[in-house]
Order: structure tokens, then sequence, then C-alpha cells
């Protein structure tokens, strides 16, 4: 049997998925980076997680015909090198050809959300389109875009860095990229607890006050479940992040017109209360000279689109 | 030889030119769109002029392996189909397959702004260069949007348009879209005029004011004009028009990271005192946290970008 593996590079663990030719999920793992933080032993690591999950499916490395790997950080995909990665130790890390080397076979490495992106496209929530905009809701807001079922990487692989449009030009709040008004200043689940919390601290009366002064903190979780249960404080908050979001829609729909937009990361387990409220604010926003439609939804992958959009690279090489 | 023909479709009149397959122009010519303004007549016309073109300069239609054509208005590709287009009788019209027949070669059909971001692409400012986004700045803002060398159309062909992004949402002033703080709104020549025609009617002191009373309005030409002469007030006018130009620029780099970023349409008239100044804006706009660059340039192919991007469309058939 041809197999793919899909391997999913974060922070503090990695993912692998071992896949067919049709892109279904046979096995899957999580293994937790090592305490050696180099390059070399990460390398190891990827090589021991591949082989460790192969055979415990027992199956073999002889039968995997492509290894797909997604991982954070600037990638040089002609060269397949990692130039820098946050938490992570590559510097222009020749990764491709480290782990080609190591697995025998061939790899393509992507970014992180490049490949969560194609997950979604090859066997997710976008299956069976052409066009998507793609967006991560985490820390911070990654995107992804495919235009006529082509990843769009760019002039030099720096596409689709959705979560640093410039929304509010005359914002106060600073981004950590150095703009001003990036959506991901103002939408992030990290703005979004962030915003609260200085509500908060400003003596905002709200029910989220005994968890801030239990917790000393609020997360963006905390603030979707106040907003939900009908605290105005919670669903001010809400709505700020909403109006980023929305606009980010109308202003995708205009750029490259996609059939649909997905959101993914850990905002959207809140689910279709903050779902409608995307799709209002976005009918809000949007012109009235002629219809316009575009599917805005969640992803359905979850933790896996990684593994699978790896997956997917592998199978298509 | 292999000819290839080139059409571009006006409101008033028709651009047609003659090239050879290395894109050569070897002859161009106007034509005033006919008084009897239907689909029909229109159709005639455009077989009319091709073919009055070619025997001006001694060729035959025999010779003309394909034609390419650029129209305003919405767009069906596939089809071949003018859905609609504003001071144009056309309206569901299968212009592809009507000229086509009129004239016994292949033709390919794309909307202007696509077409003129074609042209300059293949033979202007863009050449040699694989990933562009492209601006015309006229009476309103229209986009094209390559990736990787094509053309991004998206899932119904209504992809690229640059003018509806939303640059200011909290903005008073509605775009003709019905969005509000579109960047046409803001920035284009129609807007620039417009914006300072309000100042001039709410008194501002400016050497605009003479131009103003002598003529009842003002131009985007005489506000630039004015600004680069050193009027505050027309300073000020063209400072706002070039902060969305900015703003354009820095978000267009983090959708599709384009390896140049052209300008074209009237405004461009005002030459390096506008390029300076939107340069200038997008450095301070853009983020600080890793050397970015986008080359910010000019269209250099002017009224013939459409006669080249049709011709270029139908040498690639």
């Amino acid at each position: 049997m041809d197999l793919y593996l899909g391997i999913d590079i974060g922070g503090t663990n990695l993912k692998a998925g071992l896949f067919n030719k049709r892109l279904d999920l046979l096995a899957k793992g999580h293994y937790p980076n090592p305490a050696d933080n180099s390059a070399p032993s990460l390398v190891d690591h990827i090589a021991e997680s591949a082989l460790s999950l192969l055979s415990e499916y027992n199956h073999s490395i002889d039968e995997v015909k492509a290894v797909g790997v997604g991982s954070p950080g600037t990638v040089n995909l002609k060269e397949g090198i990692i130039v820098a990665a946050p938490n992570l130790p590559f510097r222009n890390t020749p990764l491709r050809n480290m782990i080609s080397e190591k697995l025998h076979c061939d790899c393509v490495l992507e970014n992180d959300a490049n490949v969560a992106a194609w997950g979604e496209f090859a066997a997710g929530a976008a299956k069976e389109t052409t066009d998507i905009v793609f967006f991560t809701l985490g820390t911070g807001i990654g995107g992804g875009v495919i235009c006529d079922g082509q990843l769009i990487h760019g002039f030099s692989d720096q596409a689709a860095e959705l979560g640093h449009l410039i929304i509010y030009p005359d914002s106060k709040r600073m981004c950590g990229c150095g703009q001003r008004g990036c959506a991901e200043a103002h939408a992030s689940a990290n703005s979004t607890a962030a915003r609260a919390e200085e509500g908060l601290m400003a003596g905002a009366k709200s029910s989220l006050q005994s968890v801030f002064q239990e917790k000393n903190e609020v997360s963006s979780k905390d603030v979707f479940i106040h907003a939900e249960q009908g605290d105005p404080f919670a669903t001010e908050i809400v709505d700020e992040t909403v109006e980023v979001l929305g606009l980010l829609c109308v202003n995708s729909l205009h750029f490259t017109q996609p059939e649909k937009i997905v959101f993914a990361g850990g905002m959207i387990a809140s689910g279709d209360f903050l779902l409608d409220k995307i799709k209002e604010k976005f009918n809000t926003y949007i012109w009235t000279m002629q219809a316009e439609s575009v599917e805005i939804c969640f992803a359905t992958l979850g933790e896996d689109a990684g593994i699978y959009g790896a997956g997917a690279l592998a199978a298509a090489l």
C-alpha cells in the first residue's frame, strides 16, 4: 500500500498522521518535542515519531511514498528551508532535505498556516471548492489563501499574512509586528482577552469581574462564555472582535473572491454564537450594489487540519 | 505572419492594436462607438474596426490567429458573456462567441481592469515579474491581481475589486457600491476632487479657490498641481489620498505578497510627486518586525495597456 505521512511541527509537540492516497487518516499520534531543542535533535525526533507511528500500526517506512511537513515560521519553499521560527531552533535550516535523507523518501515543506488551510481544503470545511480564504484565530491570526485550487505563496513565500492586514489605520493599538491597527492586534484570542482585562482593570461592571479577581486574568474563552450568557461588557468586547472579522471577510471577498471563508483556531470553539455574529457583521458591511455571496464557515478538522494538509501535500507530490 | 488583435472596449470609443507573437505593437487605432448603442451594432463596430486597422496596414483577417477583448463590466469568463456593463448596452451578451463568429477566429474575453493589469505584466512596468497587484486610479479605483503568473479571477470572476477594500470602517463617506469607507470613496480621482471641493465650499484658504470660482469645480489634476506648488490645503487633500494608497500597498503585500505594486490611470500623471509620497506613506505604515520589500511603481503603457493586455491574452490562447 502507498502511504503518506503528514507531520505538523508545533512549539511543544509534534503531530503525525498516516494517510493512504485517498487521504483517509489511518493512524495518528502526538509526540512531545525533546528537551534538547536543537535543529538536528528535532529532525531526529520527527523521524523517530514517524517510524514509531508506522510501527505501532504495523507499517514500514518502505511503504511511505512521501512525507509532508508543516512548520511555524518563515519558510523558503523553493529551497525547503526554515529561515526562522518562533519557539523553535530553526535558523536557515534545510529541513526538507534533512527529513528526506533521514526517512529516505520525498518531502514537501510548507508553513503551518498554509498547511492547515490546505487540510481544510483537501479534507475539511472547504472540500470540493476551488477558492478559499482561511483564518486561524488563536494567539495571533494566521492565514492561507487558495485560488483556483492553488496555494498563494507570493513572490518570496510571505503571502497570506492576513493577521497583519491593517483594519484601523488610526488605532493606537500596536501589533507585535510593528504596525498599528492590524487585525491581529484587535481580534486575536489574545487581543480579545487583553481588551477585556483593560476594561475590567478600569472598573467595568461585568460578570467577568469575579473571574478576573479569582484568576487575575481572563481568557478569550471566558469573554465568549460571559457574552453568550448576556453580560453587556463581555458582549461589547466580543462585538469589537467580530467587527474586525466581518471586515476581514469583506476585504477577502474583494481581493481574491473566495467561494468560502473558513475560520479555524481556538476561538471557533464558541460555535454558532460567534459564527452568526460574523455573518451578521459581514452583511452589515458588504456592498448593496449587487448581491454578493460567500459562505462563511468554521473549520471541521480541528487539531488534525495540519496533518491532513501535510498528508495531502505529500500525496500530491 | 501570425497576428493577434487586442481590443479595448470603452464607454465612448474602442481601441484596437495589432501584435505579432512577440507582442510587438505593429499598428493601433481609435474608433468612436456608434450612436446606435445596441449590442449587435457594437459587435459590428468591433469587427469593422478590426478589419479597418488590418486593411490600413495591409494585413488580412486570415493572418489573425486570435483576438483578445477587454470590456468594462461584469464578465462571466467561462461562458464568455458580459453580464452587465455601465455605459454599454451589454446584458448577458455572449460577446466572445459573437466576435469569434464575426471574425472567424478564436476570441478571449476579460474585464478591462484585468486586461490592463495583464498588459503591464506582459509588456509594461511589471515585465519579468510573476506576482503583481495593479491599481487603476481614475474615476473609480480598479484592480488586478496576478499570482505566480496567473490572473486571479475568484470563484465567479469577481476578484480584485480593490477599490472596494474597506480602509476606514468608521467613515461617513459612502461609496457608490453601498459600502462605507471604501478605498475608492477616499482615494479615486473623483474623491480627491470632491474632497477638495467640499473644503473649498466650506471656505478653505487655498490657491485652488480661484480655480474653483472660475470653473465652479476642481479636478484631481488641479489639486495635485496646487499641492506640488506648495498650497497647504491642496497638500492636505493629496495626503489624504496618499494615505489610502499607502494602506492599499501594505494590505496588498500582506494578502498576496506581490513583487511589484503597479499604479495606473489618470492620477499617475502627477509623476514622482505622487509616487514618492506613496512610497513614504507605505514605509510609515509597514511593519518593522522584519525587512519587507516590494517595488511600488507606475504603469508605463498608458492608454495602450488595454490593447497590450488583450493582445497578450490572444497570443497565449
